[in-house]
């Protein structure tokens, strides 16, 4: 995974540079606090949201997972504003979303360049405050693909954390 | 994932060599059949059983994913017959699991030589007849990377398909 960011021009805002919209901050602490103190944010994780794989054909990727898997899938969804379109295959405890590129500067474009048979690009756990997460994850030196949470394609903020600080793996946080 | 299968020199049992434990076969069929008529055995998709996520420094990631995000982990398992030691990381809807190699024919160890930082292996998803679903897929000219299915890290029997034929991903299907 940590090509991807180097396809991306490891910029903050790398994997999905049109999540542009800030997200307000909301500082919430866990405790009172003397002058010289900073609790961490309080914040949970949640279940998981969604497995994002990146396809290089939506409608045979879509064909698959309905006729040969059987899964429930719903139908292609253009994402303009994120670059992409998405499928949804519904696993019943959580879903997988079939993603390609749309547009000339998709951000999952270099992803695909480099697996040309499509792959998993990355997962999205749920939490219950983006804004702590976001706070405590930088405190704990875990690097952060925006300066601020941005909304995601479910029209609710997200973060990415860095592929290198996760073992390989970006990781998408989604306010739940 | 194409390349996994390269790595594990592209033979039928080169993901898992060590899942060798045949399960009976039971044919299951949907409808009266006439002399040359061969119905899809019946079978349905389930739920997300786990991530599996490759991982260089099993502490490393159990920390992350324990202190780091607040996960629930358990403890390391080492599973010889399998050649991994995993650690499981509940999100309440699902699992991951991390895999790490152990001994010296470990199926992981090639996908962690090509993948310096760890990352994402395969998808496990549940079904409800391990033994329709095969024969299914192989009506489907899905190809199965085992003869049967073989007694999986769970107890329990598994199929892994091949990456090309699922869009790049490696999926494991296990009998619920």
């Amino acid at each position: 995974m940590a090509r991807l960011l180097r396809v991306a021009g490891a910029s903050a805002a790398g994997f999905f540079p049109r999540l542009q919209t800030p997200v307000p901050t909301v500082r919430t602490f866990s405790m009172s606090l003397t002058s010289n103190q900073v609790a961490s944010p309080v914040w949970n994780l949640g279940r998981l949201n969604h497995i994002a794989i990146a396809v290089q054909d939506l409608e045979k990727s879509k064909a698959f997972y309905k006729n040969v898997l059987g899964a429930q899938v719903g139908e292609m969804a253009p994402i303009p504003e994120h670059g992409v379109s998405v499928v949804f295959v519904n696993l019943g405890n959580t879903k997988m979303e079939l993603l390609h590129p749309l547009g000339n500067d998709s951000p999952i474009a270099g992803f695909l360049q480099k697996n040309k048979a499509g792959g998993m690009h990355h997962i999205c756990i749920e939490v219950d405050n983006i804004n702590a997460a976001m706070m405590d994850l930088k405190e704990k030196k875990i690097r952060i693909l925006s300066e601020e949470p941005k909304i995601g394609a479910h029209g609710k903020p997200v973060i990415f954390l860095h592929p290198n600080d996760c073992g390989g793996v970006l990781v998408e946080l989604e306010q739940a």
